[in-house]
């Protein structure tokens, strides 16, 4: 496939993924994948004709990503006041090793959404709180205290919908020229993976306090 | 400090870390670890009034932030143009459980460049595509072939001056509420880590041929 020629299944043209498009991907189930696999993404917007990007923690919950923060911030008027904005996730998974330095890629798991976010409602706002802090965090509610008043006002929650996105996944080995496969040169990939590591008690938690299951299982994946 | 408080220390305005100041660094050192610590970087530019976000491989070397890609592609030929660029990085450390969801945090090392990209010129592309690669994938010069004319034609190499960034990092526990403390719910942090796995030769690779050792002592990092 050409970069050139026209992706039908992309939902928009700015959308529409223009280098390497066979490594684009389209649908839901495949967005969803990438970016519930992310606890970071890159929100870019326009201030005085300039690009910013900021990184700020997200949680895709049903078909809507969620950003949040203080509801002072410079970041969050932005949001609030629906500007456009572009919001891009990568997760690498190898380093690929090619016999030329130009055929030397990255395995890799990205997506980019764009839109104008909305404002959460404020009924809806305490339990997607609750919902946005367990999909970053793994606990039960009750690992909580309720929420303060002055919490939930000071707090901006805002969403994107997920109608205009698009997803790029690089697998395997590298793609080397025919050319080049008898040279003496090693071709391969180097496998990058996140851990997470064995829960550490504050210094102020007092004795006796387990941790909760769910974050201690978290080790495991 | 309040987040109102100008950092005397900012390069300039826009670059000012308006959030929790307090965790802002924007001396040099600082800059270049984060930025080597990272494989990918996600770059902001504007399209038709857009905010566009994508993510693509960066290298710092020396005092520049290079990025590389086809010289046919959109986001190469803004960057070429010297077209007004964000490029922000983020590391997640741990995720930081508190009392409340109020005080949930992530621990993070993050980054945003700003500036305007420049051509590297012909002259230098050669060795630097070499030292673009080997600080992504650590291999020696003679673990590839020779560039190709062809090759270098078509691969633009740019770069942004670091002289309008800054860092942002958050280490350390939750910070909860002192009301909180004595609550019997655990909190701490998870950290995580990023590994290298064993090298996996590619498919087509001859028999015989070792794993270059700086590939290799990756997985010991």
């Amino acid at each position: 496939m050409s970069s050139d020629s026209p992706n039908p299944s992309a939902p928009s043209a700015r959308t529409r993924v223009r280098q390497a498009p066979a490594r684009a991907r389209y649908d839901a189930a495949t967005l969803h994948q990438v970016l519930d696999a992310c606890l970071v993404g890159h929100v870019s917007f326009v201030v005085d004709d300039w690009p910013m990007s900021i990184p700020t923690a997200i949680a895709r919950l049903d078909d809507w990503l969620y950003l949040h923060g203080s509801r002072s911030s410079r970041l969050y008027q932005v949001l609030a006041a629906g500007a456009p904005v572009s919001v891009s996730v990568c997760l690498v998974d190898g380093l690929v090793k090619a016999r030329s330095t130009f055929h030397c890629s990255m395995n890799y798991r990205s997506a980019v959404v764009m839109g104008r976010a909305e404002v959460v409602p404020e009924d809806e706002r305490a339990e997607l709180l609750y919902r946005f802090s367990e999909r970053l965090i793994p606990c039960p509610r009750s690992a909580y205290r309720e929420h303060l008043a002055k919490e939930l006002k000071a707090t901006m929650l805002v969403r994107l919908p997920l109608d205009e996105a698009s997803v790029k996944i690089r697998t395997g080995g590298p793609i080397d020229d025919a050319d080049d496969l008898a040279l003496p040169h090693w071709a391969g990939v180097v496998p990058l993976t996140t851990a997470y590591g064995e829960p550490e008690p504050a210094a102020d938690l007092a004795p006796g306090i387990a941790v909760p299951e769910m974050l201690r299982a978290l080790g495991g994946r």
